[in-house]
């Protein structure tokens, strides 16, 4: 078997590079100091993230999984921007005793799945380390002054959310679909907008926080995924929507005037769930404010995943 | 003692972004999904490099070197295609126990060096890891079209290497100056253009390869550094500048038409030296041809770093 240490960093690089796409917007690829790319007048996303075994992956993770997880995740953030994928750098470190297989498995399953998308891969850099970890690097675009920040969002706007949520960890985290389509969609309707990685309640938090507004939440209301309703852990199915992490759907919301077209427009437009879950209030404090079946409403104190501490439960 | 454990991602996070920079070209900074960059019309460069410890740096080292260090080898990267630095993104990988303080010190000794630079760091992620990290992605421009690349090189001209080679782990790798105002300077000048982070040999074999020439070089020429010179390890100091890595020196070639021209331009705009070290020939094979004080001319077998491997001496 042939491992990085007996291949080396330059031939295992140069059998990463041949599999990288050529476009007419990559004016030079990887090969070089820097890509060079090229394009008109926009407002560009830069984001990046990293997946690191261990802690996003588990070590027996097919590679390919785990290559098209470290791409879906910079689209899941372009996507919450309304933001348009055009290209990738990334930073594989990797073990001297890895098989150059799992490399080249690795990039075959994230190089098409990247491009499919529209996210062209221009480079990258190859390290060794003490596990396998990618750090992933995009570029987007969106039309000057049309990103969809996380600031937007004004009291009375409905607050929705695509997909449904929770126990992601049985498989999901490494099998979902950036909401790209509609992210772009989503520029002609949304005040503000996140995608949920660390959980939806984390995330409300975080878009409560960059807008100035809280929000009420509407538990009953929250679309529970299968994964999510079959956990046997002692937690909720509600539970594991509110907190878990690695939805990878988008949290939105929309002003009460246009809700009513939104609603219409997103159904003629998608076939993927979207749901209004709550709204967002004047008062700041409690960020979240849950409401039961019962039409009681209390703060909600749950946390998502915190890098650090771990996952912590609760609701 | 304050660790990322006790304060946990998110604070930690927060902490790191007070200190990023604010600047007109930053429509949005940290703390949405993406960043948002505007700028005219130009070729955009991008790069990544990662730092790791035990491997780019001893755990010993100091953080502000170690941030400094991140973000000079992309810096060094942009130089070497003759780029303006814009903006960075820094992915940093922390064990629980770190402490907070460290994160504040690497912040504190990068962010200045590279505001002082032009780079605008404007994002990035925090994750837990086996040992500390930074992935550094910068964005950089150049008129367009004007990007130097490897691959420009013709048979008969000059190749040129700023400062001096070698001996870089004494201490340099940590506190080397990407040669930026040079880089610029050399869109003008440079046929074909790289930075020397590999070693000499290595990275003068990619400019062959790109420019698909041989290079000869005059080994008395050769710019040896002090620490080189200093080095008692039974490699001579020749070895060194040949085949230590890190240098972050800029290694082009310039038209031969243009070279008295060149010398004369270079003397008047800059102090750093920049010596001619051999030039380029029409045969590819070898790549290198070192030339010896006595005019002996031999295939230069010599290696530099690769990873995986791990440095290889030679001559």
């Amino acid at each position: 078997m042939n491992t990085l240490r007996d291949i080396g960093e330059v031939a295992a690089i140069a059998r990463l590079i041949r599999r990288l796409p050529r476009r007419r917007d990559i004016a030079r690829g990887a090969g070089d100091d820097c890509a060079v790319v090229r394009a008109g007048a926009w407002d560009w996303l830069l984001t990046s993230d990293p997946v690191i075994e261990g802690v996003h992956f588990a070590a027996d993770a097919p590679p390919a999984a785990v290559g098209r997880k470290a791409v879906g995740r910079v689209l899941s953030d372009l996507a919450a921007m309304g933001g348009e994928p055009c290209w990738a750098l990334l930073d594989v470190v990797a073990p001297p005793d890895t098989p150059a297989a799992t490399l080249d498995k690795l990039y075959r399953g994230l190089l098409p799945f990247a491009a499919r998308r529209g996210l062209a891969v221009v480079g990258g850099d190859l390290a060794r380390g003490p596990r396998l970890e990618i750090h992933a690097f995009a570029v987007g675009r969106v039309p000057r002054g049309q990103a969809v920040l996380r600031r937007g969002a004004r009291p009375g706007d409905g607050l929705y959310v695509t997909g449904a949520l929770g126990g992601s960890l049985a498989g999901r985290h490494l099998h979902f679909e950036p909401r790209l389509r509609e992210g772009v969609w989503l520029r002609r309707w949304a005040s503000a907008m996140i995608d949920v990685s660390d959980g939806l309640a984390t995330d409300a938090r975080h878009l409560a926080a960059e807008s100035g507004v809280g929000f009420r939440l509407e538990l009953p209301r929250l679309p529970v995924s299968r994964a999510a309703a079959a956990a046997r852990d002692g937690r909720s199915a509600l539970e594991h929507a509110l907190s878990d992490g690695e939805d990878f759907e988008l949290l939105f919301t929309v002003p009460t005037a246009r809700e009513r077209a939104f609603a219409a427009a997103w159904r003629r437009r998608f076939r993927l769930r979207c749901t209004r879950i709550g709204e967002a209030l004047a008062r700041r404090e409690p960020p979240l404010l849950a409401v039961d079946r019962q039409g009681a409403a209390r703060p909600l104190t749950a946390a998502g995943y915190e890098h650090f501490r771990g996952a912590e439960a609760g609701a």
